[in-house]
């Protein structure tokens, strides 16, 4: 078995031992929402303590019920008997691999379970660049091309990846690269995993939002989950909307395989969550507004020291390309430098796919927000987050760092005016 | 993939559907502990609602050391750091396939999910019935066989599990069988994967439990969690104890790609109870009581109606084989029956893996305490829990569903003396 440790748990779990050891290190390599449960939730959890059942492999009718009004008030009409919940979407999307079957197409970069999952599941992963500019969809035109080569060398491909908006680009896929995309899944007969577990926290809520569900809804399968929108990463718990009873079918046995349920309490408190009640909705808002003004900040600070940077457009993410900074060697020993000499911790666009050569660094910005629950609200509430004293102290060293990383008197010629740089 | 939804869970789905229909049935068909969580669960899950960190894969650490606790309590020396934590047992189960690769010996019959996971993970179960009278362990002499031979054909055999005490036939193995069977799997150096998920449900206190960690310890993974003892199913939590770190990596490795860490306020509330306070160990001691109580008057009925059922040792559950009742047919036919024409959900013995001409069927008795939390208290705190009404009514239609099921004047020379009949 070839699989390590997830990059982004190992790298937190690495960055963890170092402060505890006394080093300073700035986490900017952890996808964790870095923000407080909201205190409904936190009361809808202590009200179902009682439950202790396995109860449906599916997931509560509540909760399936309330997950399907979640997409139908996003324009996708949804049989609750077509949600199937896990403890978070990542066994969902495991869960999905097996019961699909087959190789997958994944954006080059993307996340970094997609490819281990396969490794797990004794498939391959065909990576495919987004188009130039997009991230999170792999460019439509080479999906044909690599499935029709892959299925030329015997191979099964079975379905291909989105992630809208994407990590680790922090990109949101236009409109037309979607139909397009769901046009080619189509003709290659391909079920399209689509993982919108950011979909809540694009940061302009007027940018125009396509799912695969709305254009090839036979072939689409939907995932998301309350750790990013909500933070509630460590309850673990994710949904699915699928498009079709066999898979349904399917789904429900590696799940009753593999998992059983989601622990019930969550799930009670994931149910009142899917209503999407005032107070979260507008927590929701909240967080996705700080996220992207630090973001933005943060793309901004890597533009300043000369790296190019694709405007974050939802999440908590950027991917800046640090080649004009005239390093040699890999992005992983790069981000080695980063941590070990400059104290900030980033993940080498390698754990995405991305070939070692391309020096990008996956940067989560996240966990900037403060180290406990009084300044994460803080900065939540805040009408100028990034003045909080802990917030800039943060952007400081980062600031430091990347100083000290670029050479003296390069980049010259960076930014280039082609390039929209990103504005804090 | 040839896999459908789980058994157990399966019947259970079932039966609550035929139920809302309004047929009256008696679930003997599910695992469930059919207990309520005792209230310093609740307070320590209700206190950790502010928790939403994914928190260290293996699990947290109070959680570790406390789950170390609980098994040198049990005289098993255990290094906190080779504790790998899950959502349930059964991921720690499945992502043990995956880590240690290769086919794996099982007890036959055995709990459903054992065999079904191999067909997720692409490796196959070698079925290996237990020695004469015991179940949960694989008889050594054929275990030694059986694995020769399929290595002589080539395949890769990575390990061997025991269920101590055993699902679906609620007995113990001796320790004679233990040792041999550690003797065998260290000659034909395989894992041994120790569940021990009802180890503190052995009925009687004082019976000799003997894990292969006791005499295997550089080879054996112990399995547990609270679904069974503490009544925590649907919390979903699990620990395994490792033998060494290359399969702590391994593990850790599946675990990040499918499932990140367990719910993190249901990790506070377990890592409390394998502190293994006195009101828990308490809790604990009532429910072994009332489930051996209640599992051997079942079996007595079985009995008394011309069934040969090895008396339960823990657990909830008997292994009643119905040959003697004169009926043709398959487990699965006869398990039908029993459901559709006399309201009494059981799962065959082909579901564990026996020969469907074998008459055995798997009887869970945890369900018969009562419908609601008062009833099931009550059965819990009753010197006499036979004697509630909602009881005594449940295995009264138990009886007419045997006596209804065995044909006229049949079995006449049922029980034979040589069996010893369970009494209640």
């Amino acid at each position: 078995m070839n699989v390590t440790l997830s990059a982004t748990l190992a790298a937190n779990e690495d960055i963890a031992r170092r402060r505890r050891a006394g080093e300073r290190v700035l986490n900017l390599a952890f996808g964790e929402a870095g923000l407080p449960v909201h205190p409904a939730l936190r009361e809808r959890l202590e009200a179902a303590s009682r439950e202790n059942g396995y109860g449906p492999v599916a997931g509560a009718a509540a909760l399936r019920e309330a997950a399907a009004g979640y997409w139908e008030r996003r324009g996708l009409p949804t049989d609750p008997d077509l949600v199937v919940c896990g403890p978070g979407s990542k066994p969902l999307l495991y869960a999905l691999l097996l019961a699909i079957g087959g190789d997958i197409v994944l954006p080059m970069p993307s996340w970094v379970s997609y490819a281990a999952q396969t490794g797990l599941a004794g498939v391959q992963p065909i990576m495919v660049p987004a188009p130039s500019g997009e991230g999170g969809t792999p460019d439509p035109e080479q999906v044909a091309a690599a499935v029709s080569r892959a299925r030329a060398r015997g191979r099964t491909v079975g379905s291909v990846l989105v992630t809208l908006p994407d990590n680790p680009t922090g990109r949101l896929a236009t409109p037309r690269t979607v139909r397009r995309l769901a046009q080619v899944a189509r003709e290659l007969d391909l079920t399209i995993i689509s993982d919108e577990i950011y979909r809540d926290l694009v940061h302009d809520p007027d940018a125009e939002f396509l799912s695969p569900a709305d254009v090839a809804p036979e072939r689409t399968v939907v995932t998301s989950g309350l750790s990013k929108s909500l933070a509630l990463g460590g309850w673990r718990i994710g949904v699915a909307r699928l498009p079709s009873w066999p898979l349904r079918e399917a789904m429900l046995a590696v799940a009753s395989e593999i998992w059983s349920s989601p622990a019930a309490p969550v799930q009670h408190a994931a149910a009142y969550a899917y209503t999407e009640p005032p107070e979260l909705v507008e927590r929701v808002a909240a967080s996705r507004r700080l996220h992207g003004i630090v973001a933005r900040a943060v793309a901004g600070r890597f533009t300043r020291a000369g790296a190019i940077v694709a405007e974050p457009q939802g999440g908590f993410y950027l991917y800046p390309d640090l080649t004009p900074l005239g390093r040699s060697g890999t992005s992983g020993e790069l981000a080695t430098v980063l941590l070990e000499r400059h104290g900030v911790g980033v993940l080498p666009g390698s754990a995405f796919g991305d070939r070692p050569a391309d020096l990008s660094v996956r940067v989560a910005t996240s966990l900037l927000y403060g180290e406990d629950e009084e300044r994460r609200l803080a900065a939540l509430d805040s009408p100028e987050p990034l003045e909080l004293p802990w917030v800039a102290a943060a952007l400081s060293h980062l600031d430091g760092a990347l100083a000290a990383l670029t050479p003296r008197g390069c980049p010259a010629a960076w930014p280039p005016a082609s390039l929209a740089p990103a504005a804090p």
